[in-house]
């Protein structure tokens, strides 16, 4: 059982300060907690076992009220998908119980300034000195990287690309905090840089060869499967607030809400709004389904739920006016983080292009 | 069971000359003969009963391959959803099993030069003789006007608006074929005029002030909600024809399918079809369930649907340059009929503002 | 001088006709009479010898009554143009006289079934004997290609791609008239096919290896500078009904234009239409001034013009519901045109990447 | 003479910290020093007379290297514009030469809680003694309000609105910094509140009843004009800078500026900075020309500028990825800044409305 009322609670009075000075540890511990940190994973490892469906709930609810809130589930989640599919027996049962319970927090430690969008240019090596592996690279905007216990890194290994978990407090891990200009202020973005880092063999999930293709991989499409959802929460929140402000703001002697032009924008995003949760729904029907059509049905989602939350946040801009802009204004937070949800897990034009291929190849 | 096999095959070959010539009377008895002019009347009165996610997969059918043929079962749904929801015992014995087999066609006969989006302010006139009515006023843009035997005409009538089955061959009646200049030339378009034609009480639907509001009301209804997913099937149309154009067509010295933007643009449109389809099967299990929500997720699900069909349509012809100006082009002939899409049954921004409306609503 | 009220007149009465009919001989003769086809040629030629911001006056004054009869222009001054930039001295003297006069009407024939936006991908071949030149292919599209006297054609010699002036009654010259099934429809489009049709060395514009680059080159340039100016035309024309409609169209009890939702969307179709114009202008400045800027400024002007003409004509349509679906609707008409202007003489996916180029090439 | 070269340097290496700290003190004063606060008043007064295209050009030069260095010339140059027009010789006298050298710093202070869009709303009130005047209220968003000495405040006299000039040292004043949580961050923007403050009458510009009409219209008008420039400034580095990335960045075996899509998008937003930059010509040509239209003219520039800067900063930061996000990123920074310039001088929807009516009038 998920429990995220105090949550919801405690971004309602706090996320403005989360905003500025990042989530603080009390509240992922909270989080971890309420089983967040484990909640589409196996019972069986202390997981709550949310089918896709509930999972997105979960994160649209998380992404209604705070966007750095609602990335602690994505990227904790990205790891943890990984190690549960692609991990040993004996990764998963190590693992999987810590870090269900949030005794471990993770981390993703993929991009690179070199290699944003283009992860298969990587510059990070993994280096094996026979028994164990070296770890070397800087890796950048991990997302609460400041607070993560371990990062499932990927690197360049003689045999291919790799992926490994990596624990902080291994020799040679040094951790930066890195601010954002734009928005994901509160999750504690950070670089994190490797310095041969001796690791065991044993913390290579998948051999290498599979580390992009396969680890990094179902990070990615569980990641993008829950942005998708948050932004629908976000989207949702901006509508809803652009509504409440329309029905007591007087201008020209009527309420906002008389005037046609603005109802017209109301009309237009709930409609995307509404278009993107049920994207999202088909998504979370093709992986409740096991179809081959989920990661092209998720990247559909994200990128519709994206394109409507950055769509609906610009237009509660607008709608609230300077209100909007006020340092303690949730739209103008949400406005910031959308610009960011359209980059991260695949930008736009890329998802754009890869479900122009998909098509392409039904053509064919 | 519905049979549209035949008819699909039918419009393959034909819809070019439909387009030009208007759909011809043995297609119509086609339709008529697979059951489709009852497609979700009940049973009982010779309809196939289909509930309403099967009504939108057939419109869905028939608008892959020609507006024109949607638009048949459209109307004529229009109208026997109107008498089958508000006529009375007798009229619905008397009416529906003759809707249903095709032995009648019905059209709505409701526009007026001084009355499209604001049908409240029709000038035909419903004047009573004590028995009778006589019926006068003129109707435009009939959808299968020349073909219909029956219309459903809404007018002013002392007692409020009304509206009321008026039979074609009453003296009085003429019929005028009208031209479109844009899309939906296959549908048989015509200007109707009633000059005091004299009708039996018996065939007013609802008693006058109902007229609008529940009679047409419901027409309206169940119209959008088969336009909505003949777009999708539109659009649909033209995705899988750009597409197909793509992995042909040469330039640079390799396939469209290889460009970049191509890429881009075929992807972008995809999703925004399986978006407006997503929305249209919303507003089908809202329906089915009958929610108070199926009015405006219908409203929401036909404003994503003519909005993708334009936008879709629009690139198509652009992917395909040259070929999608074609007089035989399907592409060119879908991008005609989108706009009249986004017209019929409600404008897009007639669409926009009532939906703002539902959510000031909700927000007050 | 330059005479067009008669022409303007003649378009107000007839132009509904001439969209379905093709635009007439003697509407051609007059527009020769006016001095149109030779509007910007020297004056020693017979030329009215426009400077370019007058040629593109003229243009916009023309689109602004009727795409089709702006064509003529547009099409016969873009094969003047090049004979007059790339003619030899004899060339010149035998030909622009007659091309300015109107004695001879010329049409370009560029495009192929597999050579639209890629020209370069010409099949049409030109086959040396020693002394003549057989022309042999088949060219799609060709404006005005009913009626021209002479064609210049492009295609490919042994020394590379060609162009030459190929005229009319040569033996092997067929002209088959074509149908646009959206705009340009009184342009009185041809499919051209020549078949081993000789023609003297003569009648080559440049040296082979210069056909496209230099020739034709010039020719679109041209094409695209005169359509740009149409387009504007064309979308004032619609922008102003749209706003008559409006001042008269009585809504919700009150008069369109008294909607707050009408009047954003003809605020937003100005300032479309006035950038666009802007942007003509730029053009007609770096044309005027021979910079070598000219060619991406005219690219620019024609792209942003075609792009407005497509959204306000869109809007329009909108606007004016049915109205504008009437066959005799300049509206639908110029909807129907504005599709075409955003694909011939340049894509608008194509304008885009070429000034991205241009843009890229400033920033290295 | 205008002296830029040092401000625009000193931007270009302290403008992150501008936008986290304010733009100092100092800075402002090398602003006085180049001449701009005075850019466009008479030379008489100690101005430098700048015509309205010079004044626009260095508007855009200002908004090229940061937004909130220009709305120092904006918010400045909208009193200036102000008291120059409305003032009398004695006032013209007492503030222009002032005003011009920088001595006093000025500021507008009109929007409040419940009057954005709406100012004729306002609640501020000058309460006449006989003498003096008495001024209460609270004003928000006040551009440069922490650092001005004077403030043109609007409010309600028993004669109508009232605009007057309110030295920041009278007993009453009480000015608190405000924070944005978007743009213009180094605008240094204050909450003004005025509490029972005493000014002579002789500090009224105009008399009560032109204070909204013609004092602040011709404030907001001049604002509107350089916010225009700007916002073509800001647009042009955005492109500038994404085009840089664009050609140093790999991605799939080659840089940015070789794929089609990036292509594309650099090519559209160079089309729309240079179509906004040819619209703030337009209106220089017209206020220059003392033509009727300037002001629709500065309206649809400004409109058009602030779009473009929207549309080609979100792309830029696209185009970017992460180092968009970057808390240094320039284009980060212009991102947030876009937004707040399609709300300030008018929000877009309002400029929509108002340019439709001039087309509506038109239209009559």
């Amino acid at each position: 059982m998920i429990e995220v009322d105090d949550l919801v609670a405690a971004a309602a009075s706090d996320a403005v300060g989360w905003d500025r000075d990042g989530l603080p540890d009390d509240t992922i511990d909270m989080a971890a907690r309420g089983g967040l940190l484990g909640a589409d994973r196996p019972a069986a490892f202390g997981g709550a076992e949310l089918d896709a469906l509930e999972l997105g709930r979960l994160a649209e609810t998380l992404g209604y009220v705070c966007t750095s809130l609602r990335s602690l589930l994505t990227v904790h989640g990205m790891v943890a998908a990984a190690v549960d599919r692609w991990g040993t027996v004996a990764q998963r049962a190590e693992w999987l119980p810590r870090l269900n319970s949030g005794a471990v927090v993770a981390a993703l430690a993929a991009t690179e300034a070199g290699a944003g969008t283009e992860l298969s240019a990587v510059a990070a090596a993994f280096e094996s000195d026979g028994t164990d592996f070296l770890v070397s690279g800087t890796k950048l905007w991990v997302t609460f990287g400041q607070r993560a216990d371990v990062y499932l890194v990927l690197g360049r290994a003689p045999g291919g690309l790799c992926a490994a978990l990596v624990d902080r407090d291994r020799p040679g891990v040094e951790v930066e905090p890195a601010e954002s200009g734009l928005g994901l202020r509160g999750a504690r973005l950070a670089t994190v840089r490797f310095d041969r880092v001796r690791i065991p063999a044993t913390q290579l999930i998948a051999p290498p060869g599979f580390g992009l293709s396969h680890v990094i991989g179902t990070a990615l499409d569980h990641g993008r499967y829950t942005v998708g959802w948050g932004c629908v929460g976000l989207a949702r929140a901006c509508l809803d607030d652009a509504a409440a402000h329309t029905v007591t703001r007087v201008q020209g002697g009527t309420v906002l809400a008389e005037h046609q032009l603005i109802r017209a924008t109301l009309g237009r995003s709930w409609v995307e709004v509404e278009g993107a949760q049920a994207l999202c729904e088909r998504a979370a029907d093709a992986r409740i389904a096991g179809s081959p059509e989920a990661l092209i049905a998720t990247i559909a989602a994200k990128y519709a739920a994206a394109g409507a939350a950055a769509a609906v946040s610009e237009r509660a801009v607008r709608v609230l006016g300077a209100a909007g802009c006020a340092p303690d204004s949730r739209i103008g937070r949400f406005y910031r983080d959308a610009k960011v949800m359209q980059i991260i897990e695949g930008a736009q034009e890329v998802a754009e292009v890869t479900m122009g291929e998909h098509i392409v190849r039904g053509a064919r």
